[in-house]
């Protein structure tokens, strides 16, 4: 069998895993975070839930080569037993979270039984590998932060494509680099068309309120 | 055949294809570079070039998922023919160089016949997947920017453990960011043992000289 026909079989098999993760969510609107190592996909989450963890049963699929730091991270802002920590280093090593290892962790946060609001998966960093599985989510989320380059649209585009929303992170280095929000945006809508772009700075705090707005719109009109 | 039984008779071909390069190098000394998306390995390697180019001749494989954008940038400081940009979209997405790409790009810029004093290859931006994949070189660099996080060494440890060189870039930024140069080595070591350290900016040009002396220091005692 030819390596394309053994990877097609392994997304094939991960989208029918996908659509199982979908029944298993019950009902909770589920987002797939993906960006590059250290874009601040965490440090979102953890003012996420600060923000919203009173009015909002909201659990968390943590992925990662290695560690649980990130886990750990976020259980001082969440309710007990909603955060499950991923290790794909476990799994063979892999680049990306699959459908079979989310399934996983939504049995560890208590789906389907259990009725959350909204789902969230941090996928492990990486511009490339990610785009290519579907998990079960409803939209895919990706950051990318100033300090990477107005151009990584261009040079990743299948991740950038499959995005539903773009969050262009760090802005308060904007001034420190010679990103440019105009290029990044037309390079954007190069690659993903039409589609949302937050500038936010998790630090200062700017564009934080929009995340929420668009998070809690996506809540009330899901009827997922 | 199971999908791990796939990936290792991948790797063990890589592996001969990568011997196959290793002698095409023809007495070149070959770096292989891998880092995060936007960590700066293209500016380090304009500013190498555009100071040792009259003294050395040195080749470039550059390595994107899509674009030519990064070798038209290094092509400003090189001598003629002497860079090739890889596509690995060309190659079905790759998220990766592979020692069969790389020997395309050797090909590509004239060897075996043209006697180079170095090679560098410019990874795909990815700090999970290059580090399976050798491609002849004789040293793997992994570059770390200030802004990714110090806790990167421990989430990413193959590549990590794999290198030769850790450049931490981007230290300008160090003052923006919370990032510990202590923890960072600390981080290192855990994975990697002793290796060496180059903090780094290409900005403001610290740690660019040692950069220099470590590079022209491998070419004098290589014999490769």
């Amino acid at each position: 069998m030819s390596e394309i026909k053994v990877y097609q079989e392994i997304l094939g098999r991960n989208d029918r895993k996908a659509a199982e993760n979908r029944k298993a969510l019950s009902g909770a609107f589920c987002m797939n975070i993906m960006s590059s190592p250290g874009a601040g996909k965490t440090t979102l989450l953890e003012k996420t839930l600060k923000t919203l963890k009173k009015k909002y049963l909201i659990g968390v699929i943590e992925g990662d080569m290695a560690t649980s730091n990130d886990a750990k991270r976020l259980r001082k802002f969440a309710r007990p037993n909603t955060i499950y920590q991923i290790k794909t280093e476990n799994f063979g090593g892999g680049c990306h979270l699959d459908a079979d290892m989310v399934s996983i962790g939504l049995k560890k946060i208590g789906l389907p039984k259990k009725k959350y609001d909204a789902v969230i998966i941090e996928n492990v960093g990486n511009l490339i590998c990610p785009a290519d599985f579907n998990l079960g989510e409803h939209v895919k989320i990706v950051m990318l932060s100033v300090t990477e380059g107005d151009d990584k649209p261009l040079k990743y585009p299948v991740i950038f494509k499959a995005a539903n929303l773009v969050i262009i992170s760090k802005i308060d280095l904007l001034k420190h680099t010679d990103f440019s929000l105009k290029k990044a945006r037309s390079n954007i809508a190069q690659v993903s068309g039409k589609i949302p772009i937050i500038e936010l700075s998790s630090y200062e705090g700017v564009g934080f309120m929009q995340w929420i707005i668009t998070l809690v719109n996506w809540l009330k009109n899901s009827g997922y």
